[in-house]
């Protein structure tokens, strides 16, 4: 059983992680979020949850990881914000997340991403901006010295899940509903053949533990 | 003599670099600039001056760089933009342009940066976005394998240059007119013991030639 530090818990994909992590008592999870109002409504419902401000220093968001084993990075500025968030949050906030886990001593990073975050061409015009942030924060996660993964969802929806997706290096364009994408974020938690793994993901015809162990045999 | 390219040669600071290095004939100059009608300014000047937009592919900054030995990237999104193409020019189009010097077997990149870009404590509240975009571009410069020196200049003016300057690791806060940062930059394409050095420049007591060799002695 780890401790997991799920970062941006009152997100659509946080809101469901936390609720399947709480169901499954796999691991003790901790949810962080960034409004009193937020945490009060987890603790409510019997979690544990922490205050974190993705724009304050690294030396909060470490004490924040202390005796953290994994960290689920699924926070983000989201669409209603300018690109001075983009550059502050979905960038600075999640590198000094990892920083802050380098210096905690977690040993576990899954990043959510983007679809293609990692190939400039396939960067939605009018996203440019959004993948930009997302793609320098995946480069610098996959130079630290965490044991990573990288899950790159295709569009989101809030569709119920169907537990079988696809996952792969260069996935055609697509969808994924939020509920699927924190399976899969689950999972990779207790996945052998995850870690220094980057992969798109989209729903599809495979079970989900049967697609991450799929993988696993391509590398 | 070195073939050097230098990016953004429209910007404030790009036009003394510019200036200076034709005046000095040490260094064959390429000026790139972003719009024909400043290419053509600089041809009528008897400068070669070639085209590039650093939101376009990689490919075309690779064959802008052909044979080229020396990048100076002083190219910027300004303040007139949104942070959309701060994070597009002044991040990604950083980045670019190293993995194009890189690809095209440049051997040198000098880049301007900011003050303190390295330290998110000394980030002005109102730039953060800026800082943090400067702050990656330089980390994947440094961990590139180019031969790369980072001059981070404090607040520019246009005052006329004293050819006096003082660089540091970390200095107060303080100005410096432009046209001595070109100065420094054309130096530090000559000056060895620059190579794989970030510092801090403001207006200061010594000359640039003087600063750049002290720092080398504290290396």
């Amino acid at each position: 059983m780890m401790k997991v530090a799920v970062i941006g818990a009152n997100g659509k994909i946080g809101q469901h992680l936390v609720e399947q992590m709480q169901h499954a008592k796999t691991h003790e999870v901790i949810a962080v979020v960034r409004k009193e109002a937020q945490q009060k409504a987890l603790q409510e419902r019997g979690l544990t949850a922490k205050l974190a401000d993705l724009e304050g220093p690294v030396s909060e968001l470490k004490s924040l990881l202390k005796d953290v084993d994994a960290v689920v990075f699924t926070a983000g500025s989201g669409g209603n914000t300018g690109d001075d968030k983009t550059l502050l949050v979905d960038l600075d906030g999640a590198v000094k997340t990892i920083e802050a886990a380098e210096a905690s001593g977690v040993k576990r990073f899954v990043m959510v991403s983007a679809w293609q975050s990692n190939n400039r061409e396939n960067w939605a015009e009018d996203l440019r901006p959004y993948y930009a942030a997302k793609h320098y924060a995946d480069r610098e996660l996959m130079r630290s010295k965490l044991s990573w993964t990288i899950v790159r969802p295709g569009a989101l929806t809030d569709e119920e899940a169907t537990g079988k997706v696809v996952v792969g290096d260069s996935l055609a364009p697509g969808t994924v509903p939020r509920e699927d994408v924190a399976s899969v974020l689950r999972r990779c938690l207790d996945e052998n053949g995850t870690e220094f793994r980057a992969f798109d993901l989209m729903a599809g015809e495979s079970e989900v533990e049967q697609s991450l162990q799929s993988m696993k045999e391509m590398a």
